[in-house]
């Protein structure tokens, strides 16, 4: 059947076409069936049904569709009604907990990748995964599937370093800090970062605060190349498609499979040509990993995958019970990251963070003593001219300061409602504040802790500040911290215990 | 934040609400999260994005939400955001193997009824359903909030007999003929039908070829007080809805979980105020229960189930191998459903399987010597007059005769290519073939079987007959045919065994 092109973008992180009822009844195609759109080339792709938003002898094609076919707007486009793909076949499969072979992964992939599964087909493949998992061969397979729907980048240098952390403990601004340090040793690490998904801030909301992270691959390879560290979100190269894909499935369920986070790791490590590999495994309350025994299997995970895949891997097991350093948010991260290159020792677990991290890899690179020569490039200023080098070179500020980050001008202060210690602080609760503040869209909103675990706060003292961009999301962001009280104050008496014979009256 | 309300139908299934990229921003919700519509009630619901489709300041409502709210197409309501329900929290529960309560449970049901959970949260609860399951104290918790977040229909007589097959087996027509049966034995049985779902062709389906099945409570009732029996499409009243609303995504994923699947039945044999129910559990490969323990163990549930939910509950396990009787497709079972009536006593097996159903029904009534007395019922020509009462009750033609029904013009042999036994007929192809030739939106598409398991058939004699309305599908369903060749015909040598020492040229 002969159709004319519309262009279409509800909904756009899904590729899919809208067509009228009556030409769908025509085609035999139902809801969320699939079709086959021919103008220069062809695609198969998911069908929406309307009788409104289109009109019986056209189709809505998004954008990226229309260019992957050659089809212009307002000329007629072939359609043809296409069965279901084998790759159903195989998640139902998963959902058997049936192991899957190389093939079946590797459809599963390049499906999802070309627009043939609709997101609740997606959807019930990452939950099958989440439930019935993946071992490390599925595991490798499904990384070299990855890698190989997507862009890969090679250097004219070797060996290439990288790193990459687990996640899910506030706060983590090391990254702009390891990259420099270990550039300023004299290796490559050409460091490609994610956005926030659930969290209040990723590497690349507060990194693109003070520079340009969408770089594509020649200028990721070229500022590599020559200042030996680069500072990219991940996403704005075509290297491993599919895992940004399936985040927009991920992120409304709440769940990251951990077979899908391994080969998501590993396979945006192995796309950007990585010899060398140091993995961060943040471990506490409140992060992906709760237990030492959790993060030991990770470790071993992580190691064997990266051996069956070609590459030296290291894994380092960190404390991840509260936010690393202070600041929560883009815009506060971002100031205390530069902060501490610039200098300052406070606060101490950021600097103790990355010159260990740091440490690691130049000793995986043959420079003996790590984390002392780490700690040397880092109050040297070595650190700091590397960093000023990488963020002009991405068009930031020449001789960026950490003054010249504008922060959120709405700011709440939290009280201790009673004099304490601080017992504990909730990971998960402070992103949810943070994020109700406007974070990480808004880049000035976010959190900054004036006490940490152990410390002991008198009553009215601030216990941390909320930063928002504007009066509701502050005032929104309050009145979640008023619910959640992430931060538990108890006195030295825990609790009373009551002589239970007052009790019966005695 | 203030939008005017425009109209929008796409993907209608799924109730959800389409606003402007900036509209969004400012909102602060992404796509897929969940916005409050006010109008003259309010409403929880998805949103998804746009920046064509919708202008900013504008929101698309679909029809069903624009009733429930009270808004106008062109005037304003008011959209805030809302937060993620906590059903999410107990859909991951279930992910997690965590048995639900029954305030979780219903907490899922009721966002499912009420549009609060997207497509892609609907499909991992029934993923993570298949693959993790419930107990029986879940399922009966979750048919009775099914029952709650629908209509129910209560009776001016008792009891209320109901029946229900488990599926899969194609050609299986009996309903109309066990509900005639029944209804001419005095006894009360309002049953209620669904439309197919991945089947050629459900009882609504081919019921509706000759009387209205879109039947309204009152009409349900009033028919099946007056006449004895219905034969209504449940989803014509807002019996159990939030079943209907999941097999949209049941469908694509090609999965029905055994919970949902219970749950399902039950909910709609409750809300019709069933007190006494027979359910037929057709066995065999290609249907939904493959093995005797299999079917036991649904038995054994069922009967456990229906005494939790206070409904006097029989199985019946039926042989289905291979479909029942001979036609296959709306209008080609309608005749063959309807010669039976008339008093044909070929083929044999729906006379065999309705008989004895509908004989276990009045033994459940009271009725002695079930079967013999449903035979009688039938030769007598009783059944038929009941049945014709029905069908003109419900705006069917008067003394309707099989001939009335209209079957497809356009028609494929399928002959043997070589002489031998019908060693097995493949269910599931055969659906694969009827569906690929029309069925069951096309009428008079499908399937007439000459010949089956056991029978001869000679080189060059027709195994079966393809029905189409048009060429197309006619010769799409022949191409399917010889691809999945789903009668299997054999010569009474099976396979040939080569002597090894030949082999190896001794």
């Amino acid at each position: 059947m002969k159709l004319i092109a519309r262009l279409y973008d509800v909904d756009s992180s899904e590729p899919r076409v809208v067509a009228h009822g009556e030409d769908c009844k025509e085609l035999g195609v139902k809801h969320m069936d699939r079709v086959r759109i021919d103008a220069r080339s062809s695609k198969v792709i998911v069908v929406s049904i309307s009788d409104s938003v289109v009109k019986k002898g056209e189709i809505l094609i998004p954008m990226s569709l229309m260019t992957t076919v050659g089809a212009e707007v307002g000329t007629p486009v072939e359609v043809v009604y296409s069965p279901k793909p084998d790759s159903v076949r195989s998640i139902r499969k998963k959902m058997d907990s049936v192991k899957l072979t190389k093939d079946e992964i590797h459809e599963i992939v390049f499906d999802i990748y070309e627009g043939k599964l609709s997101k609740i087909e997606i959807s019930a493949w990452l939950t099958a995964l989440y439930i019935n998992g993946m071992d490390n061969e599925e595991i490798a397979n499904f990384t070299q599937s990855m890698v190989n729907t997507g862009e890969k980048i090679v250097f004219d240098r070797t060996p290439v370093f990288d790193f990459h952390s687990l996640g899910g403990v506030p706060g983590n601004k090391v990254t702009p800090i390891v990259v420099s340090i270990v550039a300023s040793a004299g290796l490559m690490l050409p460091k490609t970062s994610s956005r926030a998904i659930s969290s209040a801030c990723g590497t690349s909301d507060f990194v693109e605060v003070f520079c340009d992270v969408e770089l594509d691959a020649a200028k990721l390879k070229k500022i590599s190349e020559t200042i030996g560290g680069v500072l990219a979100w991940g996403g704005s190269m075509n290297i491993a498609p599919v895992d940004d894909m399936v985040i927009d499935i991920e992120y409304p369920l709440g769940i990251n499979p951990r077979a899908q986070m391994l080969a998501s790791i590993l396979s945006k490590k192995l796309a950007i040509s990585a010899t060398h590999l140091l993995v961060d495994i943040p471990m506490g309350s409140g992060t992906k990993v709760k237990t030492l025994e959790e993060a030991r299997e990770y470790a071993r995970d992580l190691m064997e995958l990266g051996t069956k895949l070609g590459m030296r891997t290291e894994c380092a097991i960190t404390y991840g019970d509260q936010p690393v350093g202070n600041a929560i948010g883009p815009a506060l991260e971002a100031r205390e990251c530069i902060r501490i290159l610039e200098g300052m020792t406070h606060p101490a677990s950021v600097v103790e963070k990355a010159c260990d991290l740091a440490g690691m890899i130049l000793e995986m690179g043959g420079i003996p003593d790590g984390p002392t020569r780490a700690r040397e490039i880092l109050s040297s200023g070595e650190a700091l001219s590397k960093f000023r080098e990488i963020v002009e070179a991405q068009g930031g500020k020449k001789n960026i300061m950490s003054e010249d980050i504008p922060i959120g001008k709405y700011v709440h202060d939290v009280k201790a409602v009673r004099a304490g210690y601080i017992h504990s602080i909730d990971n998960k609760d402070l992103v949810t504040i943070a994020r109700a503040a406007g974070a990480p869209a808004d880049k000035g909103a976010g959190i900054l802790l004036y006490r940490k675990k152990g410390q002991r706060a008198e009553k009215g003292e601030t216990l941390f500040q909320i930063y928002a961009d504007n009066q509701t999301k502050a005032d929104r962001a309050r009145d979640m911290a008023i619910k959640l009280a992430p931060v538990d104050i108890e006195g030295m008496l825990i609790k009373k215990v009551p002589n239970p014979s007052a009790l019966k009256g005695i």
